[in-house]
């Protein structure tokens, strides 16, 4: 079967959990390897390399666009964040199924560029439980809580361009289920070409 | 999310082990429905109604054609054998994910028509591994079991068009995997409209 690990693109509204259920992810099964991204923003106090990012000068970070060496990019807030391509293909062949966490834009442009890429969509269970965690982190003024429930109605415009909905209800449950799918498109078919091949050379004696 | 079943269509090499996979499925988990095919031929003793089969003369069976109650069906050795719509969409609609059983054309064929249907296909890990299987029967001659090598040949030519490849190795392991790749599947974006047209809504207030 696919030995080859699966590149996976996890989005979803502000609240929802991805970062709780990524880290669950990570925690529970050694299959997932975090990919982790380059930036031309300074580290802040105890960030080190290559940890929660790779830090670059802008000269390097457009060095690597230029040779096509970012899975994809984006400009924010004055400074450049990517995503490596070494990194992730060196876990994807080594068979980790590699997650990025990236926003919508970045998500479909990843997916036209390799189409075998698994995006998952994370939503709690209704708008009114997103708005309750938002508020229950306590620390947003009502302004950003609003701001980012705005954002939401625009984020679910795409969500059925995902391949996948996880729900977050229960963080246990969702995390298995996760799990479980990423596990299950191992075995589409054509993820399977070589077995296939392999399969039908073998039935003729070849 | 989605509570509506799911249509799910079974093919594979004979000597793949479908129909322990399938037996055990339905043993282990209850949220699957065998759908029951309609047959003109007489019922062999011990065979009751709606159980293997429903019984039907050929001129039942040639209105059911003519009124489309029929998801597929086919003439073999001289008799009809088809799958009845009602039965399996009252399952759908009660929440089952239905299981059909049958070979690759007819397979094709529902996918056609019902394009959300979910193809496996059943296999085992090598060529060399089915012939062993066939010839460990012991029921079977040497003639049988090249004319069913011979078939898988032809078969292995339309592996790629199915959605998911079941490789049976292990019995246990193999229906963990089919039954966490069914459930997986009901969290397809397309299949979870429903979920995503209500969120929509919600977010906006509407």
């Amino acid at each position: 079967m696919n030995k080859e690990g699966i590149l996976i693109v996890v989005s979803g509204f502000s609240g929802a959990g991805k970062g709780t259920i990524m880290k669950a992810l990570l925690e529970r099964y050694d299959n997932y390897a975090l990919s982790i991204s380059a930036t031309t923003r300074d580290p802040r106090p105890g960030e080190e390399e290559g940890k929660a990012y790779f830090f670059k000068t802008t000269e390097e970070f457009e060095k690597m666009i230029a040779k096509d060496d970012l899975i994809e990019y984006a400009m924010y807030v004055g400074n450049y964040y990517g995503t490596p391509k070494a990194y992730v293909e060196e876990q994807l062949c080594a068979g980790k199924d590699v997650i990025l966490e990236i926003e919508i834009q970045g998500a479909l442009k990843v997916k036209e560029k390799f189409p075998n890429t698994l995006l998952l969509f994370v939503t709690p269970p209704s708008a009114e439980e997103l708005r309750k965690r938002l508020e229950g982190r306590g620390t947003e003024t009502q302004e950003v809580i609003d701001g980012r429930m705005k954002r939401a109605i625009e984020e679910a415009e795409y969500m059925d361009q995902y391949d996948y909905l996880v729900v977050n209800d229960e963080l246990d449950v969702c995390v298995e289920e996760m799990h479980h799918l990423i596990q299950g498109e191992h075995e589409r078919c054509f993820r399977n070409q070589t077995f296939i091949e392999h399969m039908k050379r073998e039935l003729k004696g070849e």
